[in-house]
């Protein structure tokens, strides 16, 4: 990258984010790239796996920029997985048929986990690097793009239960009865994940998103000690500028509304927000500190044109501050998404966004 | 029963709903009659499927039992299911092996659901009522028999995903797309469980508790109008007092935590809490007008008797009133539970209870 600041099209989602005047409502989507597309699945069909996928630089392109073709959306997000730091650090994800991720050889002992290395973002993880390189270059400044990782507790989880769990008994046993061994796991965790974005902001990403997928099946205070404050170290540790532009940091903690004051105080940009909590509460609360960003329930996008345009100017609406707004669904879009449905909720985003400041 | 006060040996589960002065802080637990005890899982081998387990009066109290033979609880909770309702409405449940409950008939329209009775509590519901009759008289006063339900939202997502469910997208589109369907769905559930609920008591259980389970997954809005409006019909709707004994109505929202005010209003006794809130957190917000049930993470059962112990402590401690507090996990415990730690916490809540009260 050059140091002169590089050209944005459209900035609204940085701006936004930095809390500078927007035209408009900027809005993206979680998992925009995914299922529900047809073009995607004839891409995903292509590259074999989806690992094979994430690997694949031009084919991560491709599909990272596919909704843009549909969608008048203000951001691109990285294709790739939360899961490629613990795949690089040696425990074989794969993803079974219709059940998630897997890993070949989860953390079964204390053991394990003092034998995990940090991996290296430009070793292991130079795929991500390089299809974060391909995207900006295919971008060529129309929107910014994200990068992201998940966050060390949502690794932990994944990389000590196996794979997705409903109870997290493996894990949280883990973080009950040996805490030390969790905390290790933890900081080790934080380091890959602070080297990893690091580098994804060396290689073009414009911000990046910290997804805490599992934060929320926390109890307040292992929360604060397991989840965020590693969260913490990682936002401490991130190069926050990059060719002359600041790269802002989101944290979003999937069932963490309560704990939004403390989010706010580690310093990132930016909190994504699910959908149970009204926004206008959220903006009351941390608004002042900190750039939202939802938090429509994914789910109103099975509803009826009418019926997702309403709900998409009430939230717009409810923000009610000229910018510090992204517009986003409070988790990833479901597969069975009529993909006509999310060009009504873009749209009516933005048509709301204008409506609020022409007031 | 007759119109004379029922005897109870130990009624402290009941005084701590009330309120009433008590010598030490009353614990059960949800699930407490379930796979992590090796004679529970006896009686069900002899049994043969869940529901037959369910329907035979003998063998369901036998399980109610059980828990009480080795730990010193302060209440026994009928054994059943939250799904008898739809079950008597046609649904046809069953439990596939490793993947919970399923309907043969899930709602797939307006139409099944204009079609759907409410149940009769004395005929296709009668073993449930048997069920507690018999629990009853095997107890013999030892401690009070809670009886229990789903809320109409929790059954509705099973009956219209037509099982468990990750991302409630059938239910919640139904809810978003076709509110008034959902409502007329909601508004049978809700008459169906009161009059299940007052029959329960008819027959002698002592408490009763609503299980909100997927309550947490609504917006605010959405959990007041589709969840919260009909458990607050319910709690208008139940005979509160039989034998002459007030009897205690407690609901539990998982991952209401956020809405605890509201839950408060409903006019019912006590208020159940998962572990994502400090129950000193939410003894403050709506101590004053409620009893609290709760809220160890289920997950501190796989750490170590000691601590098990020290966690229990702080619980007991945190909550720092005298009375109105019923000690519980915040869900059901786990199937891979060691019961001897299930010892280990009985004892430590009544010990830190004692401690509490002579301070």
């Amino acid at each position: 990258m050059s140091n002169a600041v590089s050209h944005l099209d459209n900035d609204r989602f940085l701006r936004a984010l930095l809390k500078q005047p927007v035209d408009t409502t900027p809005i993206w989507i979680m998992r925009q790239a995914g299922r529900y597309l047809p073009e995607y699945k004839a891409t995903r069909k292509r590259a074999g796996s989806f690992m094979d996928l994430c690997k694949n630089a031009d084919l991560a392109c491709e599909v990272t920029l596919q909704p843009l073709e549909r969608f008048e959306l203000d951001a691109a997000i990285l294709f790739s997985d939360i899961l490629t730091i613990p795949d690089a650090m040696g425990l074989g994800l794969y993803f079974a048929e219709g059940e998630g991720p897997v890993f070949e050889r989860p953390l079964c002992n204390r053991a394990a986990i003092e034998a995990l290395g940090v991996p290296d973002p430009e070793g292991e993880l130079a795929y991500v690097m390089n299809a974060v390189r391909t995207i900006r270059a295919d971008l060529n400044g129309r929107v910014p793009l994200i990068g992201f990782s998940g966050s060390p507790w949502t690794l932990a989880t994944y990389m000590v239960e196996g794979g997705s769990s409903k109870d997290f008994g493996k894990v949280k046993g883990l973080l009950y009865d040996d805490p030390k061994a969790m905390h290790l796991l933890l900081d080790k965790l934080a380091q890959s994940v602070t080297s990893y974005l690091n580098a994804q902001i060396a290689a073009g990403a414009q911000a990046v998103m910290v997804f805490d997928t599992w934060g929320g099946t926390l109890t307040p205070q292992t929360y604060r000690d397991f989840s965020l404050n590693y969260m913490q170290q990682i936002v401490a540790g991130l190069k926050r500028e990059n060719a002359g532009r600041r790269v802002p940091v989101i944290l979003f903690t999937k069932g963490g509304a309560q704990w939004l004051e403390s989010m706010a105080e580690t310093g990132c940009d930016g909190l994504g927000l699910d959908w149970t909590i009204d926004i206008a509460a959220a903006q009351q609360r941390v608004g002042a500190k900190v750039a939202l960003q939802g938090n429509m329930d994914p789910c109103v996008l099975y509803a009826s044109p009418e019926r997702i345009r309403a709900r998409a100017h009430e939230i717009v609406k409810a923000f009610a501050q000229p910018t510090g707004h992204v517009f986003n669904l409070g988790h990833g879009i479901h597969q069975h998404i009529n993909p006509e449905h999310v060009k009504v909720l873009v749209d009516a985003v933005h048509e709301a966004g204008f409506e609020l400041r022409a007031h």
